[in-house]
């Protein structure tokens, strides 16, 4: 198992812990873990803090060259707000967990040359599945879908 | 003046005010303001607050319908991130203060089916040429554009 993708997993048992949806983030740079992140929509009320955007913001201001040379590992693939913030920042790559329980903006990122790699990790499916099943209205909450 | 544009100018200016980056915007339902907001990246040292974002985020957590029938008003063309959001959320109509100083994924947006304004208010664009000119360092530090 990569370690980055675990930090992320962790992320997001501790966001499950919290009360809340599971899906961590943690964005890469150098080796080092600039930023780590949890969904925090049921925690905080919040309707920006998802996983990525959460490691984005806990990483801090940093000058467009480091997010230039940086990777973000989600535990699920994102979503358009958070494919969005991979975009501006001109972030190259992602790895993201998985893609079978919501499928996210992953054509719009290769179309911009953002190179992805799925690992359709079984603890991160797992998570989501678990979740989904027993909080279905908390999921379909905000995007109806 | 659309009294919501002044609201997201308003906005602006109190970004300003703070010492910040002068971007506004308000997201507004059934002709009432949910949220408004403004950039936060030198306030809070945000990598995620653009206006358009602090405002969804002010507006707190609502349902996917809500969103759906709602207008966002933002002093300036949105970035990618700020782009994704509004996809994210299925927000119908934009209102763009100016997209002179900046042009944002106004393409992307229009091809998903967001109706868009652009109103070249003179105001939005002076409060962003004025600020860019004293502070180049500041408004390039991000993206490096």
């Amino acid at each position: 198992m990569d370690v980055f993708l675990e930090a992320a997993i962790e992320q997001a048992r501790l966001g499950l812990a919290e009360g809340g949806i599971p899906i961590g983030s943690v964005l890469v740079h150098d080796g080092k873990i600039l930023g780590a992140g949890h969904n925090r929509r049921v925690q905080q009320g919040s309707a920006i803090l998802h996983g990525e955007m959460d490691a984005l913001e806990q990483a801090g201001r940093h000058p467009a060259s480091v997010y230039r040379e940086s990777t973000l590992y989600t535990t699920l693939s994102p979503c358009s707000m958070c494919t969005g913030a991979i975009l501006l920042y001109g972030i190259p790559k992602v790895v993201i967990g998985e893609n079978q329980t919501f499928m996210g903006e992953e054509e719009l990122l290769q179309s911009r040359g953002v190179k992805l790699q799925v690992v359709q990790d079984k603890t991160c499916i797992a998570l989501m599945e678990e979740f989904i099943q027993r909080n279905p209205d908390l999921w379909f909450e905000d995007i109806g879908e």
